[in-house]
């Protein structure tokens, strides 16, 4: 399974927002996030599924990746919410290891920290991951998922677009 | 420091040549390093120096991004053939300090360990670089590099040009 960890895109200021979930796309993050699924979709990747932080940054970022018809299907997945817990991921994949590429879209530093413990087994935070960047990690067939994958790709929009 | 790992590009057959070592791009070869190489310019990258293996395919990969003006200097760096030891460029690394940018054009799985060892400390052998693909790596001003950096890029030429 090939899996495309994303970073929402650029969200309104933490100070004009009481309750930090709440943050909305600003209209350049918009843009750069649209752009960078436009690419995504001209690169010909398609997803079974997107699962998203239900964070509104979050689920706007996964609604423009919906909109240029990268995926008809999102799920709102809480452990993807900051300080989600990976390992109810890791049940979710084992009953869903016939989709063949999904996208998961969330916040650092936690999507780093999950493509490290899918390859390294442990995290660091040693992945930067901007704004609207992707990590692309192959997940072998065989196995637990963590410390048994491989990275392919991490990119910021900058790269793609 | 901003250093970049290139891979060499597509080369010759190996049971065309007796001598691994002077296997050169092929034409295809060639023209994908060309338009990572220009892609690399486009987004300002430029660098104080590239240093390469020298392995016939490398060298060529190193000459075409001395051609699209991406850096004058190049030169040879024994330690970046197959299997050469890192800490002959942490020595290296040490006397070049006030570089802000270099490319150092090589061989897998070698790049990848590198990149893993100056993040992790150590290789697991879990990134995937294609051949003309790149890694960037930050590293940290102060203290060692050896498990002291940041990986902000890795890309095939695919997601690239």
């Amino acid at each position: 399974m090939y899996i495309y960890l994303i970073r929402h895109g650029i969200a309104g200021d933490r100070a004009k927002y009481s309750n930090d979930a709440d943050r909305p796309l600003t209209d350049i993050g918009r843009n750069k996030t649209k752009k960078v699924a436009k690419r995504l979709f001209d690169l010909d990747l398609r997803f079974d599924i997107i699962l998203t932080s239900p964070l509104v940054r979050a689920m706007e970022t996964a609604k423009i990746l919906q909109e240029v018809q990268l995926c008809k299907k999102i799920e709102t997945f809480e452990p993807l919410s900051p300080n989600g817990d990976i390992n109810i991921w890791i049940n979710w994949y084992a009953l869903h290891k016939s989709c063949n590429s999904i996208a998961l879209v969330g916040h650092q530093p936690d999507l780093g920290n999950w493509a490290e413990i899918l390859t390294w087994g442990k995290t660091q935070e040693k992945l930067i991951v901007k704004k609207a960047g992707v990590i692309g990690v192959r997940i072998s067939e065989n196995g637990t998922p963590i410390g048994n994958s491989e990275i392919f790709l991490l990119s910021s929009p900058k790269w793609l677009v």
